[in-house]
Parts: structure tokens; C-alpha cells; sequence
């Protein structure tokens, strides 16, 4: 039944994407736009309504066919009041009825969530995820996203903001994280943690065989780090082997409290693939306690960075069916 | 309606508590029974059975009073299955299902949960958290129990093992815990860990108030530890404030996971009142983020040791009726 669709959007911090998705799961097509910082919000909805209804076009799909909107954007927002309170990256955007726009712009209902809870649904719904009741997910991207599903829905807690993985601390005293806090998950283990930990460590001298890559290009990536650590450049395996750690910190913490069936690590950082999930996974085993056998299963992201719009999708879908 | 009551059971490492308990979560009445560690569970079946009779009878109140039985106990043990897997200090306690055993020897329906867990339901039903929706306790005794309470009812997670939250690493490569574990939040916050500590820095050397106290008593508690720390003790007061840290350090985690309207602090450690709750919350507003308003109030335990058997009982209650 691909007569009847969903609309999922993933507002990132410098573009949208935007996905038609069919009630399986299935992202039929997709298409991304930039966005810039100081775009009010109806200019951005407008984008958001241009862009859906081409793809709905390329399908031969009428405005009938669609079922819901689903919107993943960064916090903080409130899901149930559908309104983006702000914005790091939109200026302008100040509690913003969102969910409104969209249902007015669409004409149909709209549903707004956190894009970590938005990737966690989507890799619930339609990833390796999608048998397991429990599954928490961590974004290592420019931060560390959370996203928890129990029972089959996303999670929010009391304040709505629960789930912000990346904020739990690791290491108390640790290293300042523009939040406020110090030693934060994100400080050690996103993928802009990596690649800022190893260009300090070259500018302070220390030899890597990334310090003359750097010299040309002017910057350096997680994926750069990874590849080095892989070929036994010191300093970037230090600092991956780091990251690790405290990943697999936060997956025995994630363990003693949500307890799910699986943790799913996604973004940019998960790229690296098994180098990155052996060394979480070696490293969990190594920490964890011995009182009995029942262990979340850690797995990469299925979905890559498809995860966010399908999850977004798939929250739409889940307001007017069982999915 | 005091003709109709709950038994709560606390199944404690040295004694059992037992107490009825009326539907709105008023402990009528109470009795403490002590627990041979090789104790085989039919024996202590009988025990549990003489007592809530005793109890019952001295309420002049009949079987048929009876609406069910609720009992808390540490882990490992499985609340779906009502079986206690393995017991720490009970050494014959293997796979013993006892909510099958308590069901057929009070002839009414019986409720088994962690004592973390219900300790937590006992706050959130008949404590100062009877107004939140969601509500974390921690227990801060001879080790650290953790109880979440989702939309009121005690969350499990996907293998039951939810909510371990003494077991959360807050300083990784930290403190050894018998667990396996580096770094456990019992390790630094638990009374016993309070009062091991000023110990190990007294016998090394460092100068205490409680030195000469130690000499002739043989032991410190974690009630003198708080008492040499008001008094300005500075072994004392040090261990006291790292203490209160990982609570802080554990609060801001709980805020950024379970994201709940209350954090309840109790057990042994709790009983130092004004003194704990007020180091622990300056520190968890000087450890948490800026980016928003909402934060868990921080509480101490209401109930006192009687949050167990009450929340035990609340827990058959509310197995049989809306509470």
C-alpha cells in the first residue's frame, strides 16, 4: 500500500531533510535543502511544503495520500505542546508552535519530536531494532543525541527532556562542554570531540602523522582519526581508544538504568564500523559487572543517516495507526 | 475503610519487616523478624505467615481483610516471573518462587519486586512524591538501591534489571565494587562507603576526631562520620563532600535519563537530613547545565525505613485497584 504516505523531517542544524516514507518503513524518496541561520520559521516551512509536495509529485501521489507530518529537530522543544522553545542554529526561532505550522502548511496532523528520540524510533521501526521492545540510541555526531524507546514509544520524562545521552557526565571534573557542565559524554566520544582532541594534541606537539594532513588542509575529521588510529598513529588511538571507553562507560550506566535489549550507535562517528563496535563492545565487556547474563546488545545504526527522517516519519505514522 | 488491607513485606539480609497497610497507604501496624542466612525459604514462608497473622489478629481483623501481599527483596530476582533468582545473604535462595509460595500460604494474590523498586512506590504512593507522575529514589544503606517510578508504576526495563542506579560509574577506573565494576556510585555515596572510607584514612594515618573513637569501639558508623563532619573534622568533611558530589554528579545523570519531577534520598545515609540534602543540592546546581529551568526537586526520603514495607504493600494495592 504505497498509496498512502508519511512526511518525515529532519531540521538540522544547517539543512532539512525532508523523506516520504509508506507505512513499513520503506523511505520511497528523499530530498535535502539548506537552511540558513537567519531564516524565520515560515520561510523554512514554506521550503518544507515545496519540497514535500515535489516528491509527493514524483510519485504521482495527491495531498489525499498523506497521512501526518513528523518533524525531528533539536532541542529544546516540547513534543506535547509541539513548540521549538529555541534554537542553537536558527536565531530567530523562539517557541515556535511548529507542529501547528505544519499542520496548517500540510493540511494534516503533525507530530514534533527531539531528533535523537527521532533516530532511536527510526531504528526502532524500521532498523535492526525493530524486534526489540527497549532499545536507546546514541548520535555521535557534532554532539551526542539520545534517543529511548520503551515499550514501543519515545520516551520524554517529567520535563520532557530525558534522554539527553550526551549530557550525563563521565568523567566528573572532566572537560568544559558549552552546557555548562564538565566531562560530559560529548566532550569525549562525538565525532567533533575526536577530531578536536587530536588537533590539540598535534598543536601541543605531540607527532601524529595527521600534524602534516593538517598543515595542507586546515582541518581534521573523525573519519581522518579513525583511519589513523587504525594504522597505529599513537596519538589518534589514544584518543579513539578514549572515546571508546567512555562510550562503553555510558552503555554500562545506560545498562543500570533504561536497561533496554539493544543500544544503537549512529552518526558520524559509527562510520568507522567495526572498529568503532569492537572496541565499545571489548571495552563494555571489560567493565561491566559479573552478577548475571542479560546484556543490551550494542549494534551500529542501520538506518545511517536516514534514521532521523524515517524515525520522524515513522512518529506520524504511529499517531494514526499501530505501526 | 480499614477492614481491608495490604501485607508489605521487606525481606532485609538480617531481618524481615512486615507490616499491614490500608488502601491509602497508612502503615497500621508492624513487626521486625530476624533471618538466619541459611534459613531455606519455606522456613521463612512460615515465619512471614505467623507474623501477618499475628498482625491481622491484633487489628481484629480476619484472612478475608486480606486483599494481597506484596514483598520487597534485593536482586538479582524477577518481578514477571515472581521468582527470587539468587540471594546475597539467604545462600539456599536459588530460583525460589516466591510469590507462588506467599500467594498459597496467604490464600490471595502476591506482588514481588525489587526493594529498590519498592521503597520508590512507597515514596511516590504515600510519601511527599504522591503528586509527581515520575519519580527516582536512591537508598542509601549498606549499598546504594535504586527505584524509578514511570507514570506511576515501577519501571523494569528489558531484563528486569532496570534502575541498578548504586551500579551507574561515576569515576571510571574508580573504587573496586564486589560487583565487578570501577567506580560505582556505592562505592562513594552509600553509608557504608562513607563510613569505610574515613576508616581507611584514619588507619593510614591521617588525623580524625573519630581515631580515638576507633580505638575503643572498633567501629565507624556513617552517623559519627556526618556528626565529626558538622563538627569540622576535615577527613571527616572531605569524604562527606566527595559523597555528596557523586550524589550531585548522579542527580545531574538521573535528570539527563529518566528526566524525573523528584529525586528522593534515603536509607541510613539520609538520617543526617538538612546536612546531606543541602550539600548535595548546592552541588548539583553547581555541577548542572544552564540551558533550561527544569530540574528534579531533590527530597529526602519521607517514609524513612518504612518506605519498603509500604511500598510493598502499595504494590499488591495496586495490583488489585487503582491507588
Amino acid at each position: 500500500m504505497r498509496d498512502r504516505v508519511a512526511i518525515g523531517i529532519d531540521l538540522g542544524g544547517t539543512n532539512l531533510k525532508i523523506a516520504l516514507v509508506d507505512q513499513e518503513g520503506r523511505l520511497l524518496d528523499k530530498q535535502s535543502t539548506p537552511v540558513a541561520p537567519d531564516q524565520p520559521p515560515d520561510a523554512v516551512v514554506q521550503e518544507m511544503v515545496q519540497a514535500g509536495n515535489a516528491l509527493l509529485a514524483a510519485q504521482s501521489l495527491s495531498r489525499s495520500a498523506l497521512v501526518g507530518v513528523g518533524i525531528g529537530a533539536p532541542g529544546p522543544l516540547s513534543p506535547s505542546k509541539g513548540r521549538i522553545i529555541r534554537s542553537v542554529n536558527l536565531s530567530s526561532w523562539v517557541d515556535v508552535p511548529i507542529r501547528e505550522k505544519l499542520s496548517d502548511a500540510f493540511g494534516c496532523s503533525a507530530t514534533l519530536d527531539n531528533d535523537g528520540n527521532a533516530a532511536a524510533f527510526g531504528e526502532f521501526w524500521a532498523g535492526d531494532g525493530s524486534k526489540t521492545e527497549d532499545l536507546v540510541m546514541l548520535t555521535l555526531g557534532t554532539g551526542i543525541g539520545g534517543g529511548v524507546v520503551l515499550a514501543g514509544k519515545v520516551f520524554h520524562g517529567h520535563f520532557e527532556n530525558g534522554a539527553e545521552l550526551g549530557h550525563t557526565i563521565v568523567l566528573p571534573g572532566g572537560l568544559p562542554c558549552p552546557c555548562g557542565q564538565r566531562g560530559c559524554l560529548e566532550q569525549y566520544a562525538s565525532a567533533s570531540a575526536v577530531a578536536r582532541r587530536v588537533l590539540a594534541a598535534i598543536e601541543s606537539g605531540e607527532p601524529s602523522t595527521l600534524g602534516e594532513h593538517l598543515l595542507r588542509s586546515g582541518i581534521i575529521t573523525a573519519q581522518e582519526v579513525a583511519q589513523a588510529a587504525q594504522h597505529d598513529d599513537s596519538v589518534c588511538r589514544r584518543i579513539w581508544d578514549e572515546a571508546c571507553l567512555y562510550l562503553a562507560t555510558a552503555c554500562v550506566n545506560i545498562q543500570h538504568t533504561f536497561n533496554p535489549g539493544r543500544i544503537v550507535l549512529g552518526g558520524g562517528l559509527s562510520e568507522a564500523g567495526a572498529f568503532l563496535l569492537d572496541n565499545v563492545e571489548e571495552q563494555f565487556v571489560d567493565l561491566r559487572w559479573g552478577m548475571h547474563d542479560d546484556f543490551p546488545k550494542i549494534t551500529l545504526a542501520k538506518l545511517g543517516y536516514d534514521a532521523g527522517v524515517i524515525g520522524a516519519a515513522g512518529l506520524a505514522w504511529a499517531a494514526i495507526a499501530d505501526i
